[in-house]
């Protein structure tokens, strides 16, 4: 399959400068964890109506990472899991998923909260977030990380 | 920038040849619609586990966008929006995100359900889904979409 060429549409600055510097892991550990985003001045007309989200989705490039393994440790467990049943960052393409809240836009400058992602990190894309919309409205069963989530005291 | 390159780990196989074949926009429209993912066989020990998941995230490319607007008028609206307040796939960067039913996985097949992705759309990554785990347990904002999912009957 042919290769899919990238091109970063902004980058995100938070406090965390590496992994071993205190960056959360995932986002309900950065509860209240500050950063912007700046996005390319020539792409800014495509901001337009996003300030009436309290919640975007940002996709970025674990840019950090070089290569993959197919089984990982993950946060909150101690057992190898296959990587795309983990949101760890060393898998085969290496794209990150976040949701974030978004608390203000000036010019090209996004401010967001709860943010788990290491500075200087290429985005890719945002979207819009919407709970319901692109997510299921069933039962919901979360394999490994249900038991994780109970040990950690986020479990129903 | 310097231009990021990742390779498809596996192409998504649905009923939907075209854009104008019926092809749903959004996954609420999908109820039901069936499909399969082909994970490349080197990377198939990386979905160990992932059958405990009743939902999972998929990744993709917009292969059939080659441009993109910075303004667009989005599914379920009729006002020009900036392209980062949908989800429209002419977006500076073809990435597609959806939430779809996984209800088996045989070797390096996948069956999903609730799908509204173009057949042979290129794959770039999985996660798995979470409801409350990535995203906000906070009172959420929906923008522009508010009135528009009101309208079309899913608005609260």
């Amino acid at each position: 399959m042919t290769n899919i060429s990238f091109t970063p549409i902004g980058m995100v600055h938070t406090p965390f400068k590496t992994r071993d510097d205190g960056a959360p892991i995932q986002p309900s550990r950065a509860k209240g964890a500050k950063g912007t985003v700046t996005i390319r001045e020539d792409l800014v007309d495509g901001l337009a109506d996003l300030d009436g989200f309290s919640h975007i989705t940002l996709i970025f490039h674990f840019h950090l990472s070089q290569d993959y393994e197919l089984k990982v440790i993950p946060y909150l467990d101690t057992v190898r899991r296959g990587v795309f049943a983990t949101r760890a960052p060393r898998r085969p393409n290496q794209i990150g998923l976040s949701v974030v809240r978004l608390t203000k836009i000036e010019g090209n400058v996004l401010y967001i909260e709860n943010v788990d992602i290491l500075d200087g990190t290429p985005l890719l894309d945002i979207k819009p977030f919407v709970p319901g919309f692109v997510e299921p409205d069933e039962d919901v069963r979360k394999g490994w990380l249900e038991k994780a989530l109970e040990k950690d005291g986020r479990g129903k």
